[in-house]
């Protein structure tokens, strides 16, 4: 039985919205340009200058000289997945952090692969301090270490210097999760000793969802190389995709061109602003947002100083209507902003100011916008949350 | 150490490319017209309007009423290893037909989850025969079969009516990977009796690569969920992706969304074209090539009943440089075809009529071209080849 005539599909034109959810994020304009550039082969000459640019860009970009950094051919938790499938072989002991949706996902996801866990868990909401997993690799000797920077389910920013000492000093390699850190709040592998890392696209980097940048140091390579075992994915084996981008340019399997078209743009873009000037306007936007949330007199989950300025996390305030809220901001106003998560689902918004969305007017329309739905509601929010984050502003003016 | 200044890297502009290989095929403009509309939330309501859209498109051009019809976010081969994770455990016995590249790889990736492998050989270029998989199969009870429709290495199509009989008798889930056929030739999972299928947007569906189009029917997902152990792949899990493109509408991991728009096009633009007629379009298109071809005095790899109008092998004349040859295509016509692959390398040449490349005008430039370009090698080749073209061209008008 075939489906609906094909004259009953309209023509592709998705409403405009403002994204500030989780992710993705807004694109810009000249990354939606690049990526509809008309595609080329995959071993076409001009296309592999195309990807030791982006190659380049993506190391600038993460603060790495490694070699093997990459965008994988999968949204950002096949990054997650290449990581893990490629560093983790059936019995080795894998340490990882849960306090949030990401973390979690992580011991799913290694867990699968055979890997004997360690979960260090910390409270939704907060970052894990140094003295738990001191604690719990007391005596252990983990392969592997997983964290996320960025708990996109939380909004949560991990201080890294101190875990990152133990972790080394327990023989283990450090993965480092900034799906939603990377080019809106400071990444910088080599410096941290960071010898895995993956992020996806569509946060920070305002490009589309469809790649996830990744990077192993050499001790990471030295590691794979070393396996006993096959990596059990054919997919995101790095010994046969690491040909692909490196300086064979073997063939594995066709690479989405289009997408690293986009990817390249979107670098290009992070880089023409300035890594430095790019993280101080995420801290900016993230500060005027909160100053004018906490002048409405609403709470933030996180404490100021593990807050992550590409997603910020509210309470939401008695009274008030998750989804009906959530609705109102779409409906009236285009404006896209997430749900709480798990255990946090139904008690907090997340608001994401990632990359291409993190600007002052989104900050300014969605305060007003959010003092409207709420009021309207019958929700008692006091007046000035917009002035509260223009005063921020006009400060760093 | 920073790379070069940014200011080094110029505005995405890449060469105009003909693309006659293996795959990607030339994009249509509509499809990269729609790729780069805004981006949408993965779970905004008009998204997942888009995403109803895309599947049922998806199950008229695979020709199947299967519930579970989805792209998967990765490319072709992410399709392939969606299926054998899903559908393997270890142990399992898998029965798999090796006659090329992709067969073999299918081995690979059924091998890393532990397959138990009953590999059926057959020349490279040429079809398996029922015979030789009936003696295979004798007193095994394998859980899975695989077989390519269309071999990508060698340009043979797969006669299935047989040897599906064959393996419903043997009990066994029949697996078909359609990535060079869907769109192209014609692919009818239903009537034909396939329990699952993968393919890739590159190729006859002339959509940039990205995606791998899947579908399984009730039988294999009975089997997926009759496990008793987790899908060794977090995120080719279909009981968890399946959950976000099913009535649940779940996040899993966010979708590639533009790369979904531009599907979404490409898929409506064949079903413009009407199945029959766009089959019909490739058939002629290769018959023509091939009479070009045969006219110069060349000899195609695959007899005529196996051949695959999609994707055309030729041997390479006598006297021929393999690499000058595809190199003078690329520098003075912007043609791309495709070089042989293991064994055929350096043997032949793949000239892939795909989609949006399969044209009237491709099929000529491209014989003229050939012709111009041998001949300055002084390589003998016989005049007239574009004219036997335009003949076949001329008799179907």
């Amino acid at each position: 039985m075939p489906g609906p005539d094909i004259s009953s599909y309209r023509d592709l034109d998705p409403v405009t919205r403002i994204l500030m959810g989780p992710g993705p994020s807004d694109v810009p304009p000249r990354v939606l340009r690049a990526m509809a550039a008309p595609t080329l082969g995959h071993l076409d000459p001009d296309f592999l200058t195309i990807m030791s640019e982006t190659q380049q860009l993506l190391r600038d970009v993460m603060q790495t000289e490694n070699a093997l950094t990459i965008p994988v051919s999968g949204t950002g938790s096949s990054g997650m997945e290449a990581c893990f499938v490629n560093l983790v072989e059936p019995g080795d002991q894998v340490a990882v952090v849960v306090n949030g949706v990401f973390g979690t996902r992580m011991v799913d996801c290694a867990g699968r692969l055979g890997a004997d866990i360690i979960q260090i868990d910390a409270d939704w909401g907060r970052a894990v301090q140094p003295e738990a997993v001191e604690a719990a690799l007391k005596g252990k000797q983990p392969k592997l270490f997983a964290v996320v920077h960025a708990e996109t389910s939380t909004g949560v920013r991990q201080p890294l210097a101190d875990i990152v000492k133990i972790v080394k000093d327990s023989g283990a390699l450090m993965m480092l999760d900034c799906v939603t850190s990377l080019g809106g709040v400071e990444v910088k592998l080599d410096a941290w000793g960071i010898d895995a890392a993956f992020s996806g696209t569509q946060k920070c980097l305002s490009c589309p969802p469809g790649l996830a940048p990744l990077s192993f140091n050499e001790k990471a390579v030295a590691k794979l190389n070393a396996r006993s075992s096959k990596v059990p994915s054919w997919y995101l084996d790095l010994t046969m995709v690491g040909d692909y981008w490196g300086s064979a340019r073997k063939y594995h399997h066709t690479a989405p061109i289009n997408m690293i078209y986009a990817l390249r743009e979107s670098l290009r873009i992070i880089l023409e602003e300035g890594l430095e000037g790019r993280f101080a306007r995420h801290q900016r936007n993230s500060e005027a947002l909160i100053a004018g949330l906490e002048t409405m007199g609403m709470k933030m989950l996180v404490p100021a100083e593990e807050r992550l300025a590409s997603l910020n996390t509210v309470l939401i305030p008695e009274g008030a209507d998750d989804v009906a809220t959530r609705k109102a901001l779409l409906k009236q106003y285009g404006l896209e902003i997430g749900a709480g998560l798990g255990p946090l689902a139904g008690k907090m918004w997340r608001v994401g100011l990632q990359g291409h969305s993190s600007s002052e007017r989104n900050v300014l329309l969605f305060l007003t916008a959010l003092e409207s739905v709420l009021s309207a509601q019958g929700v008692k929010v006091q007046p000035g949350g917009a002035a509260a984050a223009e005063a921020v502003f006009a400060k760093a003016r």
